[in-house]
């Protein structure tokens, strides 16, 4: 499964990706966004841990992220792309639906 | 973390501690108890059992499971007492509570 | 993510592809095949199947699956073309390869 | 499951301790250890943080950790006591044991 090559968003394209997304904050000079999750416990925070797991490996697009027990950070860039891409938009999409099954997230 | 050996729940005390859970069918001549969840699909499906397995080893019970795309069939029972024992009536009760937390969970 | 429609594997074509695959064995008239896992502990086994879901949601292909504490059994079928495919082939191989990284499978 | 109270390490009852774990190093003024992992590839990785999750749910103790692909960095501390207690050489010991079974770990 090899990754085909992406273009970076930027400018404008971005920014109205970016609206569709609620609580992803911009951050490393527009090359990443982020954001926080917050669950009843650790238990929850990892069950939703796993179906972002699944669904990363699906489309071989893999996040940066840390826990600490009820709370997951998400980062999401295209290390390959050195910025942003349609795929990450795409990977945010997904894990803001996979956590509002989970628990009302919270940008911290 | 050794288990402390249990008493196996028969008769009246069985009955009553089964009224306390919804959809756990006796099988096995009172042995065992059997439930079966369904959910969107096999993500949350295997999230439910991620978050099952953590409950299990913090209470070093463990189920005895099968799972098929977005079903999983789940069934209890104590193998070192030979039958029901209030270990699985706790276990039961927090994969109904763990179970409410992911999806409407059926019969069958 | 669509399946493509897959051809039953029959015949010739179905032993040579079971040949490279050591310990499943061919069950309900040759329309499943299954093996059974074996593993030190919970821990180690349910991490097993965290690999195996994840390799089944990257190819969107699911095992039935069954687990008693360090037991992992599963049924691998192409339930749309009711019967054996190279799905089912490819997904047997790669759950072999994850097993040689977790410990020694056996057959019972 | 209520945790007990527990005294912080540290001087020489503490260097004694880290004594026993290979790769953890102490950092925040001797409060928290902190170890990086890394695994062939996410699945491997994500395997290995499920043996870890099991591990800390059974003692109720939770590790701070984080995660790119193949990388898992891992920072132990008790947060209730605000420094290092037996509780953490104990998980810092099981992670250790876990990751032998997965592959080599490295320290960056």
């Amino acid at each position: 499964m090899t990754k085909t090559p992406m273009t970076t968003l930027t400018g404008d394209v971005l920014h109205r990706a970016l609206g569709g997304l609620a609580g992803w904050a911009l951050a490393g000079d527009g090359q990443r966004i982020s954001k926080t999750f917050r669950f009843p416990d650790f238990s929850v925070a990892f069950a939703f841990m796993t179906r972002v797991a699944l669904a990363a490996e699906r489309m071989n697009h893999h996040p940066d992220w840390s826990n600490s027990y009820d709370r997951v950070e998400i980062t999401l860039t295209s290390h390959d792309a050195r910025g942003l891409t349609a795929r990450d938009v795409e990977l945010a999409s997904r894990i803001d639906r996979i956590a509002a099954d989970h628990a009302t997230p919270s940008r911290g």
